[in-house]
């Protein structure tokens, strides 16, 4: 699951931390859901947002990776709410409106809006770290003026083992 | 969430504690979690379990709901990992087999033998926890001797705001 941590300032988006959070693949399920649970937390009392967005999940053809990334998105939706941050879900359809400015954007489209938005030097690596800035990025253009320079911690749950995002406004 | 707690003990199984975890319908999904979060971590830390059981979950029709209940199932399986409590899961097919001999079983045979194996006055309501003491009974009995009078946690997740279940054997 990857992760950011974005802020908005004067206008600005910036991000202030991003990467992944891992679990060995090898492992019992409740112990790596313990592992990603004690790193999310972890994000969320670092950068204490007061906010928070997540992709909403549409079950895709295989049924077992699908139900791992959803017990993993309980997780982070846990860690989030234990903390008393508010979560706002997005359709995919929705994120790419916001980043790329139409729903047809593809992948790299997506990955260079999110670096010139943020001012990056280069685009995040993994793709789930770049697909949950994006989704921080929708969740500020949404928000408006409702959050001035405040904190956001947002989610792009990828396959297991894969990626969680948390961002700052 | 149903849950229920079963102890095994001189070669018979008995219910120590069994019911229903539940969360209001209108709140945020991360309040809801948080909710379950801590009525599982009160039951597992109240019973000690040594063990853990969750049926395997299947999705059905609604991708909605199956993605609900298996957010709840990795908040469920958070709370034992945090404890460290282990966690097994069992097919429907080897729960109906284990408990009621037959994989063809229908629900109220399963809640008769739930009934009669554990020497309750009546079937446990709601069904949900009927299935969650099924799902104990069968990991005692596919526990043979490994688990001798300890506690075991076992969990079968419904329908959002349903139920789970705790055991000790």
């Amino acid at each position: 699951m990857g992760y950011g941590v974005v802020v908005q300032k004067d206008g600005r988006l910036r991000a202030l931390d991003y990467g992944t959070f891992t679990s060995k693949a090898g492992d019992p399920m409740e112990g790596r859901l313990a592992v990603l649970f004690k790193q999310v937390t972890a994000v969320v009392r670092k950068w204490k947002p007061d906010s928070a967005a997540m992709e909403e999940l549409f079950f895709a053809k295989n049924v077992k990776t699908a139900m791992a990334v959803a017990q993993a998105r309980g997780v982070a939706l846990l860690a989030c709410g234990l903390e008393g941050v508010p979560v706002t879900e997005y359709r995919p359809l929705g994120i790419k409106q916001a980043v790329a400015g139409f729903g047809g954007a593809d992948k790299q489209q997506i990955q260079k809006m999110v670096k010139l938005l943020l001012g990056l030097a280069e685009v995040p690596k993994p793709d789930d770290t770049a697909d949950a800035l994006a989704v921080a990025i929708t969740h500020a253009q949404c928000s408006g003026n409702r959050l001035p320079s405040i904190a956001v911690l947002g989610a792009k749950p990828g396959k297991p083992g894969k990626s969680f995002s948390a961002y700052r406004l």
